[in-house]
């Protein structure tokens, strides 16, 4: 394990040429001990010397472009489903690239079309066979004889893209001029060669260079980009832009299966991380991912023979090398840099396996968009670092960093000195924590999905998402369901599982409370997850046996064999679906008895109506609007359950949450040490270093009354946004 | 054909013994023609000798007691499904009756279990062997043995109903103290006879008849009763409460092949009148309304026989004999008698086949319910009556009635007044019409559901019903969508047709548009009927041509191949069900040059939020809440698509419809006499007598401006609530 924290710094400062004393008189200020260039800025000569750690931002298939130009065949690929078009007579002409970027996409002329394009009937969802189409090189057409008037179809293809994502955002959004960016493929072995030899000859020129931090080892998240050059679609971990002929040939080699066009497309939906992944989608990622490991290991052990160290940056390009996997660990990497604007994406950083630092690039990026005349990027710095320091105190991290233009930054002198305030905390923070963890509440809570361990701590989105548009589009607001959120700053053990890992390895015996959070259909509820009887035995059994089982949304959401929530019999409810209209509706009255009835004093935000009904005589309301249930509460065995509608994130929510998850562990009657039920004040202990810890989220001054490990009452009074530390 | 408004009146008075003065002033004050008793009712003597039409009530399968008392053999069953029970270990028992009421049901006990009662487990859907389970009749429960853990298991049993559900409605809501009510099936050739010469003799007993007033032939709605003797589940058109030993071995018999008990329970679902009828379920309903039809044919031939007329009231026990099926001609009757509170209501009554004469029999009843003291009943009559006139105006309607205990309504003077007011209104109505149809505008309408024809305008729920718990639960109160309300009083022809009508005779000619209009997974989206391309192409190839297509809610939905709305393409929009979220939202903006958007005002009530974006560049978005698409339009090929989120009733939602309706039938150019673009007040012409007429739905003055068949422009000004007629 290498630490990079030797110095007494712990901040990675960006520079810029021209800025050469903003950046030693901030060096100090903010505590830095390590320099970096980034995207659009150099590092200066002057600096470079400087003893402190010095980042080099390394994007290898970004980086020789010459060799791009003169290889078009090692342009990154991608398999595209042309819009549908509706066959008006018996023959029908589709352009496939007829709606999509022609400044981003080619049609791929390696790959012959006979071979690697499909055409479906998309009415049927059958393939039409080659035969009965031809390509057009000419008019760039398919043209499909013998359809059914009426019927859609729709060409798969394979696109080649001469513009990276990444650069074609940079040109359009920040104006910047610079020559379109190509994005090259290593798959192929030539390419590979060269890129390593290009790496080995940057490695000799960078002497000054301790860290390489690397941003992309292989391939590119997914956006699709229309004819204006619009986004028509984006998945930030999808595995879409990964395909070449070569890749899916070794892939039938690997497998002893041959995947189809379709696999990828998936009849328009591009197998969407909120989607349940096919097996053959998750075969084709453990391809890659076994791809992306060796390549991205051979660069790091390049780099390691150079004297260096390594990073990666996890805030862009991460396909086949998500910190989750276990296979990530082969790579062989130092530093783990995550871009963090709130606690989940701190908790995505600081919560995988491995020693590596873990070093949060925080938000806002030092860019235009914000810092520009007339806005103050303290106020989206101080909403973030509010978020971002419940997180903090249950999982250590190790470094923070900034990005961008340091120049810019330099114009809002009051934000200088914000950053220098997050720097102080951060170094109070390490010096009372000493990279110990706090103390958890007993017994582990579970995120149960269809994805589990591999996606920890990713954001799943609810459908109220897609009908809000953010004021930046690579910036993410959230809206509606986010409990996760809420359960990042909670003192809670937490886990992320699968349906797979309950059914080959049952549940774990420390494992005291299952979560299942997300909309019906998605990967986060499970979809068809559900539809698997040992599953739901699994859980009735957990449940019956003791534990706590919370549902949020749509939980155990699959219609079949007379129900739609699957586990409905545990929760004591049911979902409207239009299938049980006949069913009398009950004025639904609240149980003020029940133990969680106390902590919900009706400025809780549920979200949206809920259109769940309760279905057992035994089920406690807690909340509900109108009819519609918000949050429920029912005992079934030894355990429990909870189902709440919604659950956005608010302070009020995020204790709501505590609350819940101590009742359905059963750990309502003991005392907690060092346990913050003040909403707006998140508390932790840390056994190693004997200090305990305040913070206090809001604007406001807070008082809170928590008990020591002695049982001793303990009051403390914090300022607002006031970080207290205890010994 | 036979009217039987020979005489002055037009309406049929409730009478009550003790009542008689009252009876014969209100008889001249409220225009009436026809004296009828009610449930709870008798016709004084004196009365029943007055020259005016007499109705008897005639509710046969409830009208001996005595013999129903000696024959539980012959009273009414039906299969239910116990509640699941959760196998905790290698034996489960499961006592069937739990949760149902042990007033109103009973085992069978003539039906061998082993032979007509199915257990299941509802984790696997697996029928369990009858070997594996046993009945014991000490217990009354069924114990079944080798069960898994954390399985779920049901037992679908045959109850036997031993107090009618009205009976016992009647008894528990009204606190009416009577014996309880049986209910005999003539499906037994036995028990038919019996009736058979209990209804001579009573025909025989009833010399001053006139009408016989049936109200039920055979079988009852299905009200399913929990243990506390709630309403657990209710459908007033399904065919649960229809169900014997004799009936299924007939069936088999006809059809060929056996229906099983699931058939019916439908996993708890129990075929509900909003869910897609199976093949089987129609099957069943087919054989049903061939026994019932013989049933009333051989009864009303009987009174025909006697000299008297027949009425059916259609607001209580109607399955198999509902007037838009085909068969409802050959029982012969003679009155149409339908209970109506709304448009909707109305029309249903109106707009069926056959010769009958249609009375509608108006809310409120005379009951404690609403005629005690603090309450005003001319509310609700009139917030009816304002609704019935204007469907009033579209189909004719023959005569009005009312039913209950004259006595109450007597200590309402107020009430009296208004009543006599609208029966004037009736009068003006059908001296000013004759019985003769108002003009339409071109093109018909038609509405498109998994039912068609033989569910016309029934109210297709929406989910919100669900979770609205009306002060009454015998009175409609409708929430959310409500297409059909504002159609009612639209000057359109309107048809019902189902999917198999397209499949079989394609769409006929004269349709112009057609709407489909409801939640997903419903009878009246559609549900699986969207699984057959041939739908798809008929649609797509009707619009092509020139076509309209409504769709409203969740029109066309059902997941298949790449999308959720299986005709977005037509309509140019898909619906988030979290398996597009990678689709990038954007802002949507008015289309304000469209000509729809003129009539788009901003009070319009769109409902809840749809959840549905934008899929093609040129689609048309006349409103939006948010980013949710509320109402847009679109072209494709010839014809025109509108897509509308949610359409309460309210009238400027009414005219709203009219107007996308004139806008999909192409007719916006033309000019229409005697069209009204009042939201408030609705125009009628009628060709056959040169009559025009306007009301005015409003508690405000209005001002009208509409155009002559000459083209000249006609202003009309309206008092609250007015109805005006132009000679």
């Amino acid at each position: 394990m290498t630490k990079v924290a030797s110095r007494k710094g712990h901040m990675t400062l960006p520079v810029e040429v021209g800025q050469e004393e903003v950046v030693l008189d901030l060096y100090q200020r903010w505590q830095a001990d390590a320099l970096r260039d980034s995207d659009g800025t150099s590092m200066p000569d002057s600096l470079a010397k400087q003893d402190s750690d010095i980042y080099s931002v390394m994007c290898l298939v970004r980086g020789d472009q010459a060799y791009a130009n003169q290889h078009p065949e090692y342009l990154h690929r991608k398999y595209l489903m042309s819009f549908p078009v509706t066959a008006m007579e018996e023959s029908a002409s589709i352009s496939p690239l007829s709606g999509y970027s022609k400044d981003k996409y080619e049609l791929d002329d390696d790959s012959d079309p006979k071979q690697w394009w499909e055409v479906r009937d998309r009415t049927t969802n059958q393939v039409i066979d080659t035969q009965q189409w031809d390509f057009e090189p000419d008019t760039k057409s398919v043209v499909i004889r013998n359809t059914t008037p009426y019927h859609e179809y729709t060409v798969t293809f394979m696109a080649r893209q001469v513009w990276d994502s990444v650069s074609m955002y940079n040109a359009l959004t920040n104006d910047w001029d610079g020559p379109r960016i190509k994005s090259l493929d290593p798959y192929h072995p030539e390419c590979r060669a060269h890129l390593i030899r290009h790496f080995q000859k940057w490695l000799d020129e960078h002497p000054h260079t301790t860290v390489v931090r690397f941003t992309t080892f292989a391939f590119l998240f997914v956006i699709d980009t229309g004819e204006k050059n619009q986004d028509i679609y984006r998945d930030w971990t999808g595995y879409g832009e990964t395909v070449s002929p070569r890749a899916l040939q070794d892939f039938e080699q690997r497998f002893g299966y041959k995947l189809s066009p379709e696999d990828f497309v998936d009849a328009g939906y591009y197998n969407g991380t909120y989607k349940v992944p096919s097996q053959r989608y998750r075969d084709w990622m453990t391809f890659v991912q076994e791809f992306v490991v060796d390549f991205a290991g051979e660069l790091v052990s390049m780099a390691h023979k150079a004297g260096k160290k390594t990073a990666m940056f996890q805030g862009d390009h991460w396909i086949g090398t998500e910190p989750f996997l276990e296979s990530y660990q082969k790579i062989g990497l130092d530093i783990n840099i995550g871009a963090v604007e709130d606690g989940v994406a701190l908790r995505r950083l600081t919560d995988s396996c491995g020693k590596q630092t873990r070093e949060a690039r925080f938000y806002p990026y030092f860019f235009p968009d914000v810092f520009r005349e007339g806005n103050d990027p303290v106020v989206e710095s101080m909403s973030n670092w509010t978020k971002i320091r419940r997180a903090m105190l249950q999982k250590p991290l190790d470094r923070i960093g900034y990005g961008g233009y340091l120049s810019l930054a330099n114009k809002f002198p009051h934000f200088i000195d914000h950053v220098a305030d997050i720097s102080q905390e951060f170094g109070d923070y390490l010096n009372h924590t000493q990279r110990s963890e706090s103390q958890k509440l007993p017994g582990k809570v579970a995120v149960l999905s269809a994805w589990g361990k591999a996606r920890s701590w990713l954001q799943n989105q609810a459908r109220d998402q897609r009908f809000y548009v953010p004021p930046r589009p690579d910036v993410m607001e959230f809206v509606g369901n986010n409990l996760l959120e809420c359960l990042s700053g909670l003192p809670f053990d937490v886990e992320f599982i699968s349906f797979e890992d309950i059914q080959e390895n049952g549940i774990s015996d420390d494992i005291k409370v299952i979560i299942n959070t997300g909309d019906a259909n998605s990967a986060w509820s499970g979809g068809e997850c559900w539809d698997k009887p040992d599953v739901l035995v699994a859980l009735r059994q957990f449940v019956a046996n003791g534990g706590g089982l919370l549902g949020v949304s749509d939980p155990s959401a699959w219609q079949k064999n007379g129900r739609y929530f699957q586990l409905g019999d545990i929760f004591g409810l049911e979902k409207e679906t239009a299938l049980t209209m006949g069913r009398v509706a009950m004025p639904v009255s609240a149980d003020k008895s029940h133990y969680l009835s106390q902590f919900v004093c009706g400025n809780e935000d549920f979200g949206n109506l809920s259109y769940v009904y309760p279905q057992a005589d035994d089920l406690s309301v807690i909340a509900a609007e109108g009819q519609h249930l918000a949050l429920t509460a029912r005992e079934y065995g030894e355990g429990r359950a909870v189902y709440l509608s919604n659950l956005p994130f608010t302070m009020n929510n995020a204790r709501l949450l505590q609350h819940i998850l101590v009742w359905l562990g059963s750990n309502e009657t003991c005392q907690h040490a060092w346990l913050s039920e003040n909403p707006y004040v998140d508390v932790a202990y840390y056994p190693e270093t004997k200090a305990a810890t305040a913070v206090n989220f809001s604007d406001e001054p807070q008082t809170i009354r928590v008990t020591d490990l002695q049982g001793q009452e303990v009051t403390l009074t914090l300022a607002p946004y006031e970080w207290q530390w205890v010994s």
